[in-house]
């Protein structure tokens, strides 16, 4: 059996349950209450130590961290190449996303949307870093081939969330 | 022919170095400067659109990101497991540290040791996270099995710096 942690709320736990709907794969969903503290409890700390979500444990199998348990999932399917040189692609764009695009992107976003204060100092540290991460991400030599689709999947929820901020700002 | 673009002062850097000596792979080594703007020539973005290092190009195959890197050369070899959930859990470790120990732990101990100036606001709010990020790797349970080596290469740069930064400080 698989089980798979979720919080709505989070980016992160979105990838997840896109690539389990994309390859329906049969799972059990535990839902955690993130803004109410659901993560930090000694309970979930004792099951998951990284304290966080997407978390999954399949078959006494745990794992943490949203793109290790993209690749592990969708390991052997279409979505994640077979060959060495596929999966290094992958990978390189995935480790781009959790040091550049969810840092200097999801974070600031997710204080706005939420009303989570910080000083303008934080935001103005992470600004420059959006815009070099959105330049790299729109630059065409840099289109992924579909074979890499699980690494698209991650970076799909953040262009969505802005996508949307911006119609919201527009109308 | 693997040709590694190396840049010393990185840590990022280090990572590529020590698992190339590791598993003694013949290569030829490009340096480049970063504090100097060597990444940021137009020269290096066309080789190198991710305008960073550690950047390889392996028989015309070109990888960026240290960790994709590390995954890519150490497939095969004893410090990369074989089994889908060795592997899963390498990643877990891998994108933990790009995701909270890098952006924690690295870049504000950079800033200090090059004397780059920053608003005491940014050290705030990476303080908490680092404190965060350390108390998980100090965890017992999470001590890794020999085998899981390639996850550790990563974390072994930051811990030493730190520990030399704190004989530095007590001698």
């Amino acid at each position: 059996m698989l089980t798979f942690y979720d919080a709505p709320v989070s980016g992160n736990t979105y990838k997840v349950r896109l690539l389990l709907k994309q390859l329906a794969l049969p799972h059990e969903v535990l839902r955690l209450d993130i803004v109410g503290g659901g993560v930090r409890t000694p309970e979930y700390r004792k099951v998951n130590p990284f304290g966080r979500v997407p978390f999954i444990v399949d078959d006494g199998f745990a794992l943490a961290e949203s793109n290790a348990i993209l690749s592990y999932l969708a390991r052997g399917s279409k979505l994640l190449p077979a060959d060495a040189r596929g999966q290094a692609l992958t990978q390189q764009w995935m480790f781009f996303e959790q040091n550049q695009v969810e840092t200097a992107i999801g974070l600031p976003r997710a204080w706005r949307k939420f009303g989570v204060e910080q000083p303008e100092a934080v935001f103005e540290h992470y600004r420059p870093r959006a815009v070099s991460a959105l330049n790299l991400l729109a630059w065409p030599p840099q289109r992924l081939p579909f074979e890499l689709a699980v690494a698209d999947v991650h970076h799909l929820e953040r262009v969505n969330a802005l996508e949307r901020d911006v119609d919201r700002r527009t109308e």
